[in-house]
């Protein structure tokens, strides 16, 4: 059984200084696993020259293929195709195909075709010119020495749109690949060393070609098995298998058997009853409603959010009363169940969801420090209440508190159905 | 002028197969390039044993400081530890100091401590020892053959307090360095390659040792100068005077001298003349508030949101008519300038931000195809819309158009204080 490697090398002063978060080669990485190359090693250098001639020396000898992605701007600091080209001793020539795309781009715009712009159809001659229909920037592809190296501008849409398009097709149609496959299961509410311990000598017995990983994530932890193997279908079904063995042990932690996430764990749980969900934000200011209406199709059960940070807001949107708030405060159980409820009334929703805490930095006091969040979930059957304290960091805070509202309604709808 | 150079590696197989993204190492170079210590390379690799033994080679030919992230859990697959000892010809052993933490972690959440995480105090001989406060895996420093080698958990905010507390003093005690300043400057509204033509005499003027880049992202273009040199007040003189002469080119694309985000420069301009502000999000869900309320202090001037993602919430919440919606639909010029209004009114607020737009992935139509959203900003003298067209892409449109929102209430503060 032979793997095909790649290496994900991204070229950017900006990444490397830290001033931007590297996204594509989580991107890149993930998706050709899903076509059985695996990803040794991902790289990030800066827009000198020296340094791309060395790696695309040194990752030859390691991997397949490289993917790289920036560095490919109209502006002076992108140098990556011309260095490319002097790696295969190569000259730039005006790609027609590229040259047709940039202008066609321009002109749909009612802009001029200027002299800067014209120059970014010009690739290596030794390239396959891929058409990146969304950008300026041209992909290339090249077939060297028993290697393929692949380079897409770095911007994220323009990237996914070469990858999607020219590039997994291509690699799918020049590598027959042995089979790599995932699978992900989803806890909430148990910590990794605990959730170890729990299930070590399932752990133990899985064959040599499954592996377990834990991604620990903002109190959850994901199982991963993965294994290798040249029968895909064999694969699947003992994979399927062995995490059959560890359902039981994980009980109610257990949210996802399909590495769903929460939203989509809950956008199913609602479906399935026909219900609608409203929110009431105070400390996650958006954040809960944010993460419930990523998910395309949302809008068939939520209705919507009352954002109330201000108290005036508590009382007029939500009905939360004035004798509530100044004997208990914001953050309280009382004032989160009235918030709850206010929300469910408000917005006519089958279930309702209410955040209300300390994010911090300020706002802190001995009795409610920083971290401290309220959450309520008002349903048909009644409203439940819960504290949780979390941590001195605001985002943290928000993204906690989300979260754990929204296992709040698991939980309540879980229970509603027993 | 003697360069300190570090490289950054992180060490996970889900960092590897894309199944998270890797933010550690963004924030560690940002935060070691503040004292001057310039990263040359970011690599990933998994937790394999070779990998981590010819990274730990190859790195120091290039670098003179070694960063490392991850492999310390105390799951089987986190092998970064015993294989650092390893590459040391070092044994492991328990160090009192990471124990006693180990076991106050433990024992301060009413828990046993087990022996797979008394293990985790176990650290090589020849590491010192680095307190993490705030998780049981330790973290290391080592200083060998004129190398240093930091070891620290992947978990990011056991990482953050492990460099702010022991890293980052031990690397300034420890380096001389010479000085790396960056200024960045915000602009909107204006596309990479026109921004480069026109700021392009003032780029090529440059000194030699003053650097630009361009640094795109949503509608926005950030410009960094990065200056080198020994005298760190006359650098900083040199790179503010290069800034002052490119402003008047700039214009009203130019949102911040000083590299703060839209967020920011719009609380100082609501602070200042005591206003307040309120959101009706429909599109964007959430996104918007979320933005808003992600800064620490937005209490201060934001008062909340209806998030209106029923076409009932907009009337019941925000006051919607009936009509307006029936005649116009909710993505119209109309429905927006009634939802910016009527949030005004319901929150009582100075200024009010409204979005409706197409989302995706469905919902489109000929006439309103996905990325079609309206923007309106109601104020004070008169109320304001806008309609964009971003992308397919829901993830995308949600998060453009939230920004462009921020960035007519910018337009709307500047107009109405002419």
């Amino acid at each position: 059984m032979k793997h095909i490697y790649a290496e994900v090398i991204t070229i950017g002063d900006e990444i490397l200084y830290g001033q931007i978060t590297d996204t594509n080669s989580q991107w890149i990485s993930s998706e050709i696993d899903k076509i059985g190359i695996k990803t040794i090693r991902k790289t990030s250098i800066g827009d000198q020259k020296e340094a791309i001639l060395e790696i695309l020396t040194e990752s030859q000898t390691r991997a397949d293929i490289l993917i790289f992605t920036g560095g490919l701007g109209p502006t002076k600091d992108d140098i990556t195709k011309k260095t490319i080209a002097e790696y295969f001793n190569d000259t730039l020539e005006i790609n027609e195909l590229a040259l047709a795309n940039v202008r066609e781009l321009f002109e749909s715009r009612g802009f001029e075709l200027t002299e800067i712009n014209r120059l970014q159809a010009a690739i290596p001659t030794k390239a396959t010119y891929l058409n990146n229909a969304v950008g300026t920037a041209p992909g290339m592809w090249f077939n060297e020495n028993g290697k393929i190296i692949i380079s897409m501008p770095g911007v994220p849409f323009e990237m996914k749109y070469l990858m999607e398009n020219e590039v997994l097709p291509r690699l799918r149609a020049h590598f027959k690949t042995p089979f790599i496959l995932h699978k992900v299961i989803r806890t909430v509410g148990i910590g990794e060393s605990f959730l170890a311990t729990k299930i070590e000598s399932w752990e133990d017995a899985l064959p040599s070609h499954i592996k377990l990983a834990y991604l620990p994530s903002m109190g959850q932890v994901r199982l991963r098995l993965t294994g290798t193997g040249d029968d895909k279908e064999k694969l699947q079904q003992e994979i399927e298998e062995q995490a059959e063995k560890v359902y039981p042990t994980l009980g109610k932690n257990l949210f996802s058997k399909e590495n769903e996430d929460l939203e989509m764990v809950l956008a199913k749980m609602l479906l399935d009853e026909n219900a609608t969900l409203a929110t009431a934000e105070s400390c996650t200011g958006g954040y809960l409603a944010h993460l419930i209406t990523a998910r395309p199709g949302s809008s068939a059960y939520y209705l919507g959010s009352v954002i109330s940070y201000s108290n005036q807001s508590k009382m007029d949107l939500l009905g939360v009363k004035k004798e509530t708030l100044e004997k208990h405060g914001a953050v309280s159980e009382e004032t989160i169940i009235e918030m709850a409820e206010g929300a469910r009334k408000a917005l006519k929703s089958t279930y309702a969801l209410a955040t209300s805490g300390i994010a911090g930095p300020d706002g802190g006091t001995p009795e409610k420090p920083v971290g401290t969040i309220w959450l309520s979930c008002a349903g048909p059957k009644g409203t439940v209440a819960r504290k949780i304290l979390t941590t001195k960091t605001r985002i943290v805070n928000i993204e906690y508190g989300s979260k754990a509202a929204l296992n709040l309604l698991r939980k309540m709808i879980l229970k509603e159905n027993l």
